[in-house]
């Protein structure tokens, strides 16, 4: 479903889930949850559809996700027995750290999958930043903040582009990291990319001594490139 | 304009390069490019619109594709300083090894740019393959396949996901890796994902002796995590 802006649904995601009886996505306890909310506007065009929300605690313990997709993938199951598609809503790309991967987990070896590709994240946060992440023959890493310091050193020194993702409370692991290798003027913050509460911070101006924590949806770009892009 | 599949735009790219009354493009010497010709159904709509196409060798030697960057930049700069908007087009996401980069590094400082995030290669891939590319605490590596041999070796051994891109005349080099890893069975070569002429091979499959190249629009997709991703 792309990374939240409503407008970068593919057209195939469209017509995916305009013609889908039935829909499933992962929320939370209460509310609706991100996937949902970005597909809001295509859903409310009047046809009824069967809605399989798999509500779940966001938290690191797994088994509240691990239950919720096992009832999930049941539910979804006996839709596709019954000949009714299914589409099954995810945020950014289904396959790039999505939530997608554990009803393929589930379901991929019983019933035809056809997956959509989406607009990730990174390059969300890319068009915001206006600065291209890759090119050329450049070395690539994306980490997740939970990562050792010692990994996330590792991969800054190595790739001339990396993206630090789920920051949340990993923050001030992050900007150690970042400040022994001097790249602060070289890193930014993005928060919710192309989403409401859309924010962008340089590294540079964010005092370091503070203990920072930061949303879930949030990454960290690096460019170690700094200006060579240009030519 | 995303991997190729032409309903692998998003509506927000299709919107633009519908009110755009100027297309710019990278282009072969001859004929259209992959960039114009994904779009081809999109401009067929009867509107006239001024097209630029920066022609270039597309080769080691960046030469020709500089001058036609620069000659592009100019033309497109007087048709915004005239007042009009120029799309320029660019397969998958345009700051992710995308063509638009070098339009950025021209223009960016001068006139106002909005950027629309597209749908990358890899996402493409992983579609075909119906695979998940990262999940959970997965740390990933891009890397071109022109990087020498023992960089491709690292990110390997770190990486539980690894695209090796642009593979071409590098196959060689990349299969030997692969194999001092033990890692062909867990490696597949995705030519053209999501266009015509869409090829999937499992490099387990590939006979290791045979000297082998690839087209530049291919990907080598390993995954270290095996099964691991299934729970």
């Amino acid at each position: 479903m792309g990374p939240g802006d409503a407008e970068l649904l593919t057209l195939k995601a469209m017509r995916v889930l305009r013609a889908a009886p039935v829909v499933a996505y992962p929320a939370p306890l209460k509310g609706s949850g991100l996937a949902r909310q970005i597909v809001e506007s295509v859903l409310s065009d009047g046809l009824y559809r069967i809605e399989i929300a798999m509500r779940m605690r966001f938290n690191l313990d797994r088994t509240s996700a691990q239950t919720a997709y096992d009832r999930g993938a049941a539910a979804i199951a006996t839709h596709l027995a019954a000949g009714r598609d299914v589409a099954v809503l995810c945020e950014g790309d289904p396959l790039f750290f999505g939530s997608f991967a554990y009803i393929l987990a589930r379901l991929g070896d019983r019933f035809p999958v056809e997956i959509v590709p989406g607009v990730n994240s990174i390059a969300a946060c890319s068009a915001v930043l206006q600065q291209p992440f890759a090119l050329l023959n450049d070395r690539v890493v994306i980490i997740p903040a939970s990562r050792p310091a010692a990994e996330i050193e590792d991969a800054l020194v190595k790739a001339e582009s990396t993206a630090i993702l789920k920051v949340g409370r990993h923050w001030d692991k992050v900007v150690r990291v970042l400040d022994r290798l001097d790249l602060r003027r070289q890193a930014w913050h993005i928060e919710r990319a192309s989403q409401t509460g859309q924010q962008v911070r340089s590294l540079a101006t964010v005092e370091a001594t503070v203990e920072r924590s930061s949303t879930y949806f949030s990454m960290i770009l690096v460019y170690r490139r700094g200006e060579r892009w240009l030519r």
